[in-house]
């Protein structure tokens, strides 16, 4: 499949790089098309399957676009590419941190409890079809859930359409996703419940030292 | 040991209960002394260790204190109760529940994000030692944590004073809580984290459509 990856980070890197690694063509946007890190990517990835561009030449390339952007920059990312998101399923992984009031970061405020980076995405780009999930755990797990608990932990899903859920849980398994581990949790808005996970997951984090943990629901 | 119980709900009710099955002493106490749900609830348990009165009377009465109120009237509460609060134990089991926005709930905006009602409480009443737990689970599970999963899921304990903790680890030790499943994540600022455990809370409980799951960090 066609997918982008918006963002340079280790986060785009660690999902871009896996999806090259199950067999995938993928494009890493940037504002830049001139982007170091991006051309890194590509330099890191031979063979052809790797490419680098703006967000708009990402967004045209994927079917599915993984929006890796840091949360605060994430609307102007994804409006850079607005015309070619229509019908375009967006795999939002990213979160509404603000780190301007030290560490841990908190959430943005206009972003967070009664709102979320999710629904903002959603309602700014009706045309697209926002698919939240991974944004609760650390990159390196998101691709590779196997690392721990043999794979059984929970990751949560939302987003208003469901065919749109559908491919995305499709490629969460060929991540390692076990189906039954996958949390749907219905609509879009529910990404005011998984956001607000990080404010836990940062404590969590710093308690233990380590950030490859995830949170599995016992009943 | 005596230990007080604030508030006539489920919650109250639960903890209250299972602290005389342990063969505490328990005072239940309300914004009345004359309470019909305290009443029901002593007179409920027979044999005298049962007993209910005003919030201060309870404080008077416990060495520990569950603060087991509704978020939005536990300040109120407290402060009816502030002049025996000195020294005293409060465990803060308590959310900062907003039901004015329809539901699920929110939290109410002034205590969350960059602060929380475990913090508000420490603050307010300096005088006492404020350990947040167990608010990030069905009260069923709370004082029976061997109902799910063999016991083996996560239950957060924040708060400024160690001995204070030490305290409140023991007696969740009582309720069935083992201590490697008791995260200490420090100071009380760390309830930020544990009270933003709602959101994603209420979310999993009605997609699933039970109450009786908690969360386990799994690394």
């Amino acid at each position: 499949m066609k997918i982008a990856v918006l963002g340079t980070g280790t986060v785009g890197n660690t999902i871009g790089s896996r999806l090259l690694e199950l067999g995938h063509e993928v494009m890493m946007g940037s504002r830049s098309a001139q982007n170091e890190k991006a051309a890194a990517f590509v330099a890191n990835h031979p063979g052809g399957k790797a490419q680098a561009g703006a967000f708009a030449d990402a967004v045209a390339f994927g079917e599915i676009i993984f929006n890796c952007t840091k949360g605060d920059g994430s609307i102007e990312a994804l409006r850079s590419a607005e015309n070619h998101l229509a019908e375009k399923v967006i795999v939002d992984v990213s979160n509404p941190l603000d780190f301007s009031r030290g560490m841990p970061p908190s959430l943005i405020p206009s972003l967070s409890n009664t709102h979320s980076l999710g629904e903002e995405i959603q309602k700014t780009f009706p045309q697209a079809k926002v698919v939240k999930t991974l944004n609760t755990m650390w990159c390196g797990l998101m691709v590779n859930p196997n690392m721990i608990g043999g794979g059984d932990h929970t990751n949560f899903v939302c987003g208003n359409d469901e065919e749109a859920k559908a491919k995305v849980k499709s490629l969460l398994q060929e991540f390692g996703w076990k189906s039954d581990n996958l949390l749907d949790l219905g609509d879009i808005t529910n990404a005011r419940g998984t956001e607000a996970v990080l404010p836990i997951w940062l404590r969590v984090w710093s308690a233990t030292q380590n950030g490859a943990f995830n949170f599995k629901i016992i009943s």
